[in-house]
């Protein structure tokens, strides 16, 4: 990780001096970047009382997915905060924790560039103490092929976006579809804890050959990197055959037709190492199907691994 | 429980029209009852932006317990609210639940009296949707011998207080040190997910024979009743042998010589049926001390059986 002293270059004035004055707008002050609880909470208490603050949450390693968060908060959110917290609870013990992608400074100029406000940029020492022992547990998460595969995860994703909410209080909060698991996840944690934050769902960006933007796709080499557009042309293959059914008058179509079609694609790319799933699941709680309702639809969504790297993507039908 | 109709009478006005303008003060409005999470918000959101809400959370059968609590909360918060909401993920499925003194009339008429500002008394559909998949899970606390005898009993308080917290956004929250393990975990919980509420505990309120106040005592027989004595009795003991240790300049004593002299007494008790456990734990983490250190001081905490009523109480050194 980068110093400490890179983030406080770019915030020139002292912390407190700043919390105890109000914002007179969100567009006249330089972006402040906080790294304690505290010092975010005093910024937070100084904007307007019934301001909105719009919160996207990220592990760092920006892209214009992340960035496209970022646009809709600032077009519909008075103040708009961003935190950059690799979260080492939704990581398992054999995952890429220590070599996720960390590029704070790059991160940071995207922002300021994007007019963010607030950037909450804490350790993992600030955010879970040697006390720490509360989690926030989604029951039947771990049931999801995404679970399956990365137990414990959700466990940590519902932990820390609580936390986050806590800390920046929130009045809209931005996540992206690329995520279909964790989007479900966060709708039914809002409604089951009574968090009193709009949960926001932006569009998957995708690169030209439809691949969809990913911090993670950094750890893909130059071959690798071009046969991983076959993620997403496996799902438009689903899709053709879904639009074509209901198209012929249709009412369900079988999952496993859909399965099929976007398994054979991915095993016609010699570079995919590794299918770990291709879900058929509800819209709404990511359970697997078994027919598709031509009206209700479906979201399918996979992973594959392309060499050592695990990419993810879905499609809503 | 009560028909609903009973809490509608208290309210003569309708909380949309109260929802949409702001409380002038803290005393000249009479005391609103709220059944939805909806309408709360609503209430909330007119108090004045920088008024204090303190909020006292009950399962009902009101007593002079929760007064005091309500008395502290009067006292240091420009408004005060009570939520009465027996929570059924907190028992387990041998437990009280739908036997619980539930005495609505006369806890509202209680809470009035000490100058209440709003009640929060929703139903358990209202709190728990068919779909809810998301607890608090405090890690550890099902092994405390509190947690040991109500498996589960922790992660249903944890969470119902995370929900509690959510909907009525109190400033400052009151807990008894009645419920001694309950207070550790709250502390631990509000630390933990960085819920941003002023902790206060309140010391036990005992009658005259030392018997610690609770809704359960509902549930003795009048001899039962007169023998119930015997818990705080027993606590007095060891803090009697605590205090001479100290003065004869002991530095430590062991927690089995502490135990001894409590479960002697509760032995000496006919009416006793059984004695779930006499701890000797950490002020900090009620876990088990096999020495308590003079200076740092430790928590005796007791759960005793009179007939089918199970008791606790607690003394702190």
């Amino acid at each position: 990780m980068l110093a400490l002293a890179s983030a406080r270059r770019l915030l020139p004035r002292p912390t407190r001096a700043l919390a105890t004055r109000s914002f007179a707008s969100s567009s006249t002050e330089p972006m402040q970047i906080l790294e304690s609880v505290e010092a975010f909470r005093q910024v937070r208490r100084a904007l307007p009382p019934n301001a909105t603050l719009g919160l996207v949450p990220t592990m760092g390693g920006l892209h214009e997915g992340h960035m496209s968060l970022v646009k809709q908060a600032r077009s519909s959110c008075d103040f708009v905060a961003a935190s950059i917290f690799v979260n080492p609870a939704q990581f398992g013990p054999n995952e890429d924790y220590s070599k996720y992608p960390r590029t704070f400074e790059k991160d940071v100029a995207l922002l300021e560039k994007q007019g963010v406000n607030l950037v909450f940029f804490p350790s993992a020492d600030e955010m879970y103490l040697p006390s720490h022992r509360c989690y926030v547990d989604p029951e039947g998460f771990d049931d999801l092929v995404e679970g399956q595969c990365r137990k414990g995860h959700f466990r940590g994703v519902a932990t820390v976006v609580t936390k986050l909410f806590n800390i920046v209080q929130p009045t809209h909060a931005f996540f992206g579809q690329k995520d279909a698991a964790q989007v479900v996840l966060i709708k039914r944690m809002v409604s089951d804890l009574n968090l009193p934050v709009d949960i926001n769902v932006v569009p998957i960006v995708r690169e030209a050959d439809g691949l969809a933007l990913s911090t993670r796709n950094q750890y893909l080499s130059p071959v690798e990197r071009e046969a991983a557009s076959v993620l997403h042309r496996g799902l438009a293959h689903a899709q053709n055959l879904f639009e074509k059914a209901k198209k012929d008058g249709k009412t369900t179509i079988t999952a496993s037709e859909l399965r099929d079609v976007v398994t054979e694609e991915y095993k016609r790319e010699p570079l995919v190492t590794a299918i770990d799933y291709v879900s058929i699941g509800s819209n709404e709680t990511m359970q697997e199907l078994s027919e598709v309702n031509m009206v209700e639809g479906a979201i399918i969504s996979v992973a594959v691994k392309l060499g050592q790297c695990r990419l993810i993507d879905n499609i809503v039908l």
